[in-house]
């Protein structure tokens, strides 16, 4: 199933977003302009605002509300993306040369911090201290998640313990964010804004897994950034853990951490992923993830945004970019 | 008049100011929790908390809102500083090696990142979208002025609007926030709201004028940090901007700019202040704002809060460092 068809339900109100986004770029300095230009109509799936809204659709839905919380978690998430580049020095994301290479690496520190106070701003139109307490404590999560991650780079010893905690502060914390502030914003009563949480929380942590095992099968094409760009940061995923673990003699990944032959031993550990079932057990565990979050989204009424949210959690599995 | 003296009305309270502020320092992370002690106990002036505690002092003082916010400016403050000194690659501030100095670009980036969102939970806890959406405004302003300071870097054709501009953005508008947020907070009356904001407007243009000044006249035991940084860095500041006017031959600001032997044309620089009235027309322009910073007080209750706000006002153009 396409992300299209699965939106549906929040399509127009998806767009209303994208406007709200694109009225930030209308600003006094045009090369503050341009930069926002090319982050903003960069485009993502848009999963995060989606999110938002859907989970906002069980109880009192208002757009007033729910439409500024949408955008602010899109820009939180674009924010972060361009720091990331910057400091992983990346060159490309979704197909295009990011900030850090067209601008550089200062214009993109500034121009992330730029966007969390626009985030910031959007968030603060909620009205709602609870929701915006929510937006600081995330950013607080995911940066100290970043932090771990870097610091933890190309260190093979690590447990599976520290990869799903790492995880779950960078990626699915913002996921979580998402479902959560939607409940909040729709007078949802505690059991729901709990269960959307919890649902937000497992997705986001299938969707990191998926996005982890991506890095070693996806095409270039496909994930708009070169294959195995996580091995080149140092940064341990579970299929790399479970090379790690499998292959005791002349592993690829081993070696790359002890910096030697990086190309070489990034195609080396490709193949490994192709020719072994690593890949496959890695689904298992996303899917494990998006059984759980299908499971937290039970106690909710039954509508049509119940049903989006169970196709999305599908389609995280099987969505190959 | 020392600052410890001019702070005595709200002494009490800004102690507890910095114990909310080391109370973040407590958290899981032993590296994230070094660093941040590094940062927090690094300890500044205080002066963006003392204005909104002193701010907060004409109305309704209520220390529930006004001790968050006050923490939340300071450590907007600190994050500002942890990304400037990444992007300048500063080795010092404050006499002490900086965040970017003893981890890297990359953990000073995320570290940041952390901080802005420490201060945005600090903000929420004022449970006034007003000042929540203020804190936003103003992170966003300092940031495009930031991006602003960084694109006209090296260049020598700048207006005076330009450089009041830029200082506007990325200092006063900062000032500004923690005087207006202490207004709001206390239950000020509109008025009174927009005189300590222009107060605080005023300080901020005197206080960072009187910063640029002190870059070429102070030592580098005084400021913490290397004498003649801002030309360094190809920032063009007001005494700058006077040498460019006033010596057309043999420039040292303009041969810097176009990249000629950087060390020898600050000293050149700092003895062309030293042997002119530069600095001294300088601090008139500072003093000048102090001033109208001290008449925007006029249509305040007078008390005891007031007489400090005007004593900081000299303090600011009195100041060695």
């Amino acid at each position: 199933m396409e992300l299209s068809a699965i939106y549906q339900p929040v399509q127009e109100d998806l767009a209303k977003v994208k406007d709200s986004l694109r009225s930030i770029i209308k600003i006094d300095f045009p090369w503050l302009s341009e930069q926002l230009g090319h982050v903003i109509k960069g485009g993502g799936k848009g999963i995060r605002p989606a999110l938002t809204l859907l989970a906002g659709k069980f109880y009192h839905y208002n757009l007033k509300y729910l439409l500024p919380m949408a955008a602010s978690v899109e820009l939180m998430h674009t924010a972060t993306l361009v720091h990331d580049d910057a400091i992983d020095k990346s060159e490309a994301r979704r197909g295009k040369p990011t900030i850090y290479k067209l601008w550089g690496e200062e214009p993109a520190v500034l121009l992330g911090d730029y966007l969390f106070a626009k985030a910031g701003e959007f968030v603060s139109d909620t009205q709602s201290p609870r929701a915006i307490k929510l937006f600081s404590q995330t950013l607080a999560t995911i940066s100290s998640g970043e932090l771990n991650q870097f610091f933890s780079a190309f260190q093979p010893a690590q447990t599976r313990q520290h990869y799903f905690q790492r995880i779950a502060s960078k990626t699915a914390s913002l996921f979580s964010l998402s479902t959560t502030s939607g409940a909040i914003l729709s007078n949802a009563p505690e059991k729901s804004v709990k269960a959307l949480k919890e649902y937000g929380h497992n997705l986001g942590i299938a969707f990191q897994i998926v996005d982890d095992i991506l890095d070693f099968t996806g095409t270039e094409e496909e994930l708009g950034k070169p294959v195995g760009s996580d091995l080149s940061q140092g940064t341990l995923t579970l299929p790399a853990m479970l090379i790690l673990e499998r292959y005791p003699e002349n592993n690829p990944v081993k070696s790359l951490f002890e910096n030697k032959d990086k190309q070489r031993n990034i195609e080396l550990a490709i193949e490994l992923i192709r020719d072994s079932s690593i890949a496959e057990e890695c689904y298992a565990v996303a899917s494990e993830y998006c059984t759980k979050a299908c499971q937290n989204l039970s106690l909710l009424p039954e509508n049509s945004s119940r049903q989006t949210l169970t196709d999305l959690a599908d389609y995280v599995t099987a969505r190959k970019k």
